[in-house]
């Protein structure tokens, strides 16, 4: 049997902690109940001393998520007011743990404290010896141990541990470990701290300043470790944390190379990281690992090729099991052709010869030259078109379905009656409405919708917006349900409002192609 | 002196590749000519074979870029056709280079190609001797070579370097490895290819899929690779490749325990992730390493505590080093005493005794749990508004600066004359002004322009918005150039064009403060 790895998620710490990404209490509270159904293990709900609003929410989610197999901790300098704090308002879960924090590091202790090491030694002895007072379970962080002096480092570790603490939390706190060097330091505590107690818990905590968090973490299990920190999305001071999602997904993929395994239920994976980023309103870049947009997505002709044939050749970590629903093939201009005729055929176009096939292909790649990506909707357009100069029998006539298209629109946005106008068409039917909304967006996506009848459900929106000087390019995003099943679309225009109608028609008119 | 490590980029190949990222033939060669700036060795520039605007943008860039220490490569599967493409677009380069890729594990010789290992082997063979007839530098890469037989994976290597390959690329096609097996896999092969000549060179590939890009490539370099593939913001195929960024700067950090360098010129580096996002529109996520908005921000207490302190208490990288113009604290309720009074001391505020200071402390607090982020503009009104209540003589009454608030907005969007109509008020003055734009924003800001008089260069513009249901929530994020001086500010709304409009006023408040 493998070892198994507790799972603490700081989301709701170092995560939150970081510019823009504060939560009110709601919020926070909806976090951790999503993290309890991600099967976390130790969730660290706040940082109890920094104000009264967080001190709140420690208390709700200790009392509303504290039970069962789910520990709530916070965080406590190594003063006596810090640790009153956490356990005021950790006490209130079944299992509450208390973490200190103090630095070990020469610039910690001289130039942030500037005190000697063993006055700074003794107020984590001291701290230590107050929070045993209060709880039996005690978590102590060495802060900035990766540029720490070994010895002093671990004199400090036998210290507090002589006076109570449970678990010891070993901190790259300014990303500035490599894997190598982690897991080496993790080895040497490792094997001092088993031989003071086997219960006591090494964990770690890494920061991702050169883009090593994941690594460092995974060597410090390789090497022992029995706990990691982690935070959803990576999100966290700077460069933030070490990302649970790639953490417990190579741990999955190389579980035979690691021999450890955790409790996280992979398949909410997808869901928390999405709750995280709209909560916060952080955007997730489309190459995150795991979580991305792209993640899953293949857009290379090679790998579309090849993943057609077998899906092992490009994928090891299937989408589903973190609970991405399909993987998306969107087309480019180098795509190839396989991967184009899978897409003409799987929207019912058969081609009579090869020569057909080629002069086609030939069109999708000049319309893919001069549009950025081709979607099913695009490819419907070149088949129908290119059928519409054939005589009616050879196609059967029966594949033929209108889409909507944008002829015109108006959006007022102002502080009164946010007001859209719409005018589509669809093959030879003219559409006209109006709605008010909440928003621009909500107003557009209302008389849209009335258009079409089509009872959608806006799951996600996302603009995304970048212009130098006065040529704004606005890329829309969106995710619908229709009937249990989810679609996607996009859309750019230099008019954000207008990319967001696009969208939104292309999104329905993938429901209309998918019926 | 440390081993100088080869740059290959390949944003243009590998990066602008993925869903979303297509550039035209223009955009290519900005982003080209950047990439010399920054001093790469070698740029990858597309698939030749894949379109005619593939081909043609490699031709220009060869042409217009590949001079000096620049070589140019353009990617060809093993087969004639794929390298004629190549040798025809790359020969204008002065240094060109012909990348041939072939797989070598089971899955891709079976099930990719359905031939034994020996006929795929001989296609790899037979490629590199064409290829070779028309230029003498090589590269060849072993696809997933990181789930390759070894032997069957060196037998490849010697044969075609035996057939002229002078560049062995070992590529982790779908980010299996992990830094460990990573770098004893390069380690092993690097021992016998330098074996047959000391002038071959060995080259890794790493994806991110599960977050060990950067660690795999660093790996590499310490087990003795000679060149690195990376791109720019890490884009690439699904989770993408390594990150330039983020290797470059990794080895700068720990040059000592690298022994290795690269020529890039750091301080481009900023520049060019941003060129990057500007031109794909795919944002950059805030806590990406080096690179994200957040990368050099630092809003807990703790950290901005010491950092005021100390940069090196919690900076290991300078901001400068990689381009960025200065370091970004925003507070927040967690920030603290000490960064709370920093920062209005910087606004020109005293305070005559520590009652004082704790009062408006306290004031901060309750500010900081409401909102989200306090921002330069926010304190000024808390201490302004706390001057107010004091005798005129105390404050000396000349720090006083009446600041832009919107009182009420109008803005039309429609595909004929986009309008924007805004009410801003400063001190007891209200101002009134229309505007048409390119687009909503456009006419937007141009109104507030005219409003404001300042003669402001809108160098950046960014939307992410979210929303579940009905409750949209836009957030804006600008960059505002002023008298060679850089300004950002944001703002969040449910409607995303107030958003906009708040964002604007904030970094012309900024402004106005900085004077």
């Amino acid at each position: 049997m493998s070892r198994k790895i507790l799972v603490l998620d700081t989301t709701l710490r170092d995560g939150e902690q970081v510019p823009g990404a504060k939560l009110n209490l709601y919020e926070k509270l909806e976090l951790a109940h999503q993290l309890k159904a991600l099967n976390v293990d130790i969730i660290e709900a706040g940082f109890a001393a920094s104000s009264q609003g967080d001190f709140n929410a420690i208390k709700e989610i200790a009392s509303q998520v504290g039970s069962g197999g789910t520990t709530i901790t916070a965080l406590a300098r190594a003063v006596k007011g810090d640790i009153d704090a956490v356990y005021q308002s950790v006490k209130y879960a079944q299992n509450p743990l208390i973490h200190i924090v103090l630095g070990t590091s020469a610039v910690h202790v001289d130039k942030k404290f500037n005190k000697t090491g063993d006055q700074v030694l003794e107020m984590g002895v001291e701290a230590v010896k107050y929070a045993k007072t209060l709880l039996p379970h005690i978590q102590y962080s060495t802060e900035d141990a990766s540029r720490s002096d070994f010895e002093y480092l671990w004199k400090t570790i036998e210290a507090v541990v002589k006076a109570g603490a449970t678990m010891i939390n070993i901190p790259d706190t300014v990303g500035y470990a490599v894997p190598e060097e982690f897991g080496e330091l993790v080895r040497k505590i490792n094997y001092r701290l088993k031989n003071m107690s086997d219960s006591l818990i090494l964990s770690v905590h890494c920061h991702n300043d050169t883009g090593l968090a994941t690594a460092n973490t995974l060597a410090a299990i390789k090497n022992g470790a029995d706990k990691i920190e982690c935070t959803v999305n990576g999100l966290g001071e700077r460069a933030g944390n070490a990302a649970l999602e790639e953490v417990v997904m190579a741990m999955k993929l190389r579980s035979a190379y690691y021999d450890a395994h955790t409790d996280i239920i992979t398949k909410e994976i997808f869901k928390t990281s999405r709750l995280v980023s709209n909560l916060t309103g952080l955007d997730i870049q489309v190459n995150k690992a795991i979580t991305g947009d792209n993640a899953f997505a293949h857009s290379s002709g090679i790998h579309q090729d090849g993943l057609l044939k077998s899906r092992e050749v490009y994928e090891v970590i299937a989408p589903e099991d973190v609970g991405v629903e399909s993987m998306d093939i969107i087309l480019t201009a180098r795509s190839g052709r396989h991967a184009f005729r899978n897409a003409a055929e799987k929207l019912g176009c058969s081609f009579s010869d090869e020569a057909e096939f080629g002069a086609l292909f030939a069109k999708f790649l000049e319309l893919a030259d001069a549009k950025k990506e081709i979607y099913d909707h695009d490819v419907y357009y070149l088949v129908e078109k290119h059928n519409g100069s054939k005589p009616e029998k050879e196609t059967g006539g029966d594949m033929k379905v209108d889409l909507y298209e944008l002829v015109s629109f108006q959006v007022v946005s102002n502080d009164i009656f946010p007001t859209a106008t719409i005018k589509l068409k669809k093959g030879g039917d003219i559409f006209k409405y109006s709605a008010v909304g909440d928003g621009p967006i909500d107003a557009l996506y209302t008389a849209i919708k009335d258009v079409t009848g089509l009872e959608v459900d806006l799951k996600e929106y996302k603009i995304s917006s970048m212009s130098r000087g006065k040529e704004a390019l606005g890329r829309v995003a969106i995710r619908i349900g229709f009937n249990n099943k989810i679609f996607t679309a996009r859309a750019m225009d230099t008019d954000v409002i207008k990319a967001s109608a696009l969208a939104f028609i292309n999104g329905l008119n993938a429901i209309l192609l998918d019926r």
